[in-house]
């Protein structure tokens, strides 16, 4: 449903050509002073329309707080914020009311609801993860207080890799390059990757790694909330998510226990592990090392190119998307990436104080 | 916390050496006919001591069933069952009263809770699967009066892997062999590849690929309830789960929207797409078309060989452990795959009785 | 928290003299026709202004919609409103910052958040009770097309009581007179106690009986949910509710059950009971009789008169309300009876299309 | 559902003639020393055969604990319990498979479910409670050590009341008579005409009062969480609750502000009202008064006479109980309301750890 986490809750509305977009986010704690320019730099790294890498939609994406905010501190009611819908192109959409876009939510919307909304994907456009950027805005005001930092990159465009763990990286530099890749050169690459594939009306995949620096022992709950089971729920409640994985993941199949096991050990009279093959989580729980992890976006369904496909009464057409269109969600997604995690981080913190000895 | 799903519920309880673990299955629809051959056939396959290459530890599994059925059918009410631990070798975990094994969650939970369970895990072990099996075998008993089949195999034991889509190959062969994976060659190699890690006192990871044909259209819920981000959720909340993903996951990531769209096409009068890249889901609905996703297993890590840790009071000590455990959790892992999938499917499938049009 | 209901929910945001209130209607089944005359309707029953017995605040209570309706009609996806507050005369409140009123929110939203919004009693004031009413029209809408008829009146002002039961009454006739009683001498004299309770600067309060009418057998879930536990809630969720009983309630535990039991019979092709003492649910589940149930209201705690008190910081001093408040609650209160009502029959009645056989 | 509470949740289970009955407390706190003896106190209150006012039926009720409990405390894993159903004289029920008892769950389950358990209701047996005051034993001892004291009582039976608010009786008495009533006079009185009614084969209802002391400021969410709206949903929960009222309830309904509004002074140091018909909550949440309600119970519906009523296939017969029945809940209802105040009022407090200042 429209609603994620348990004592921390964001509930979320809006289609993207609609009135608006927002959110309520309820539960979050009081007395935080809600730095208003901080959350507006979050949601300018997600805004479309700021590289030649992006769309070129011009969306203002100006957050109006409607409540939960008194004196410029948060009260403990609920925070609701709308974003107006500003920029509507409509009539770019109209050739779509009856068609199915490929790989899109079109024919599982109608078929579900037998009704869409079907100007620019309605609820399941993209668009609304600025209601899910502004709400990780709110939470990481609180997890800086607790010294917890979170901080994703694109690590791969298509076939482009960055090799290398995290900590190799120089993780102040991700917004230095409009890709958000810590390593310059690589950026360089995959921006130019983005452009050629761009130019061909074409899109691309890829992934978004994040890291936690700084989370306490014991976030997750056994056995069904595990901080991992409720972090990859997160992740693939994002658009055009396809995977997730944490630690040494999926390459971790491949390997043997002798080689991944994490030694523990006493460090700056903490406890802590010598490697960090699981990725700061062990039995769900987070152990006090960097939690990191993994998001696989596929590329972006709407071509600049004609697609074959059929109408709302079965008859084969073409769709030809009209419009401004992202060529690789990547960089855009990496915000949205740092919301879901900080959304989770800051529930499971609330739910620690009520439970952890 | 212990509690799975909306209007499906799944409550579960018991540490592997404590008097028993059980559950309670909250919202199993009412009147269906109770077929304890199949629920004990499902418990065969994850039961331990079962073949060479899993652990000699030779428990009953036995399910014992308390509430909710009469008659030989559901009522309705909730359907609790208990699986007495018999088989409990307590003392061989004494010498981990105050000793952290590597990569377990013997120290989160201690620092989450203050206390903890040492033998055998308890709580956070896998012995606790046994009980999702059950549950998930009592949803499978609903899904197939609605022609839903779920089928999971091992595809993948270190760096042996099962190449091609699961299209390629005979699923009906998965119990043909002690591997349960579907081809006969490939299993050999990795039941070997197993007793070769066994008999070195390591273990290895791997991968489960699962399917699920059948399921309608519609299943999964706007925005965070996902079909993709509940399955998620579902695989990770497994013991030694570490990534997952669904249609063509990661490797998607690396491709262009042209070669992974799924082109919309009418197949026998529904509507169907002509490629299945998106795994039969869009926009986090199913759309039809066969479900199947992908879940890594880390190398269990309890390894037959000594091992340096630290103490409870953060002394530099060393761990050997004793008992019988499995040197690959995957083959034991391919029923519980299953069986969380059945629990996501048909809460997903009862939810849209009250949404879907 | 600010989220009530399971498959229908309804979370709701906003303080008195904040930017607006509002709600997200979650769950809200696709295809309705939204009749916005009609909430209009609603929402003028509950509007501050209406008579001289009610406060003379005039908010225009305007209902501006952001999502989940397309060309008229509910598309499945979550409805978000907002009511913006107009007219806010937060001078009247200054003095209120440092004071708690008697019988008010003011101390125990200080003590538990740290901080408060005293203007016109922030989230706690009953302003927020407009957002109930739109959303329990907008579930009215869908109650109608199966057939289900909510009525609340007024039934006791003060010492004034309406004898008899509701099926004795002309419901058409409840919004006949400002009080909201179907009887138009009884309402003639609950009106005078207003007016003259007013005159004094005191308040009083009353009683709502509420009835639904055609409510199918089986909504309500066993045990803790049932449907008699849910409105309960649901009722005494709203402001200054002190009491609920359905069906006989307090008067029937004064009786022997072989005058109370309800005898079955069949009428007209259905079963029934020949009285009606369970108020239409039994075992905690709705049998298909009519469901009726009565709710108490304290006088309003805001008096137009000096009363004593203690500061923020714990001296005694004096409070005297500024602004304009209701002398009598109940009134305002019916249409609000009737949208939580309304919520949670709808709420249960999607429940039951997943549920029952 | 069979789950109640947020971050305490208990689920349960069973059927009055099923094998057992039981449940599993979730996010119970860990590191609390459990004394079996404390909760088998409270069970022995609940239990039948208990006195000549009680049902002759004679079980032992002996809980088996199965988990989340180790060396003697909790674990902060789920605690499951089981009671084994040993005294069932399940041929007592075989008339009544095809006949539906007056004012019983029979036929509302049938209806909904299409199948029922017909040996002593089933699901809907009242036996259920020795579940919950289990659970309420084990939130008991948690509550102990906040200093939070909870005590319920027999206020009235039939047409008998004890006059006068709690604080005027001795409440170390309630448990040095049959009824639970602290005036011994008036216990005396209403034990007779318990005796009298059950004479008659015929039963009679009452009401029970409930106080809460020592619970601390915050206790509950805007705003349909209040803890009023929560204990109103816990109580009308219980089997036979017709209704809930907190402070002076439907009383203060005939009143005037002036008189009944509760004005703040600084008593010991603390904030707190010199009067209390607010029953220790305002706004929805406590405020570190006595907390304090009523709930009325309907006579018992099972009559040891014959009652006119209809088969499942719609004729008209009669029905004549067997079996051991009470003439009066009220007595035995008692430890349920307290056990029931005790989970809501423990998941508040647990709540509160995560919310509050």
């Amino acid at each position: 449903m429209n609603t994620f986490g348990t004592l921390l809750r964001l509930t979320t509305f809006g289609e993207s050509h609609g009135e608006a977009i927002g959110g309520v986010l309820d539960g979050y704690p009081s007395g935080i002073l809600i730095d208003k320019e901080y959350i507006h730099t979050q949601m300018m790294r997600r805004r479309p329309g700021q590289s030649a890498i992006t769309t070129s939609r011009n969306e203002a994406d100006e957050v109006e707080f409607l409540s939960g905010i008194f004196e410029g501190r948060s009260t403990g009611t609920s925070i609701a914020f709308i974003i107006r819908n500003n920029n509507n192109h409509s009539a770019d959409y109209e050739n779509l009311r009856n068609v199915y876009r490929p790989s899109h939510a079109d024919y599982v919307y109608t078929a579900k609801y037998g009704v869409r909304d079907h100007r620019g994907g309605g609820r399941s456009s993209a668009r609304e993860t600025a209601v899910r950027v502004c709400a990780g805005a709110l939470a990481q005001l609180v997890l800086k207080e607790h010294g917890i930092e979170i901080c994703a990159y694109t690590s791969r465009v298509g076939e482009i890799e960055l090799p290398g763990s995290y900590e190799k990286h120089d993780l102040s530099a991700v917004d230095s390059n409009v890709v958000r890749c810590p390593n310059a050169q690589v950026a360089a690459r995959m921006e130019q990757l983005i452009l050629d594939v761009k130019r061909e009306g074409d899109t691309v995949g890829g992934v978004v790694t994040c890291v936690v620096k700084g989370a306490p022992v014991g976030l997750g709950e056994p056995l069904y909330d595990k901080l991992s089971a409720r972090l990859a729920q997160a992740m693939l409640s994002i658009n055009a998510a396809k995977g997730f994985e944490y630690g040494n993941g999926f390459a971790g199949a491949c390997g043997r226990g002798s080689q991944q096991n994490d030694i523990f050990c006493v460090k700056d009279g903490h406890v802590g592990t010598t490697t960090n093959n699981s990725g700061g989580i062990q039995g769900g729980i987070s152990n006090g090392m960097d939690i990191y992890f993994r998001v696989a976006f596929k590329p972006v369904a709407t071509l600049l190119m004609q697609q074959p496909t059929i109408s709302v009464s079965g008859e084969e057409t073409t769709v030809l998307a009209r419009g401004r269109h992202d060529p690789c969600v990547v960089p855009r997604a990496v915000p949205v990436v740092e919301a879901m995690s900080a959304l989770t981080i800051l529930d499971f913190l609330l739910i620690s104080k009520a439970r952890n000895r």
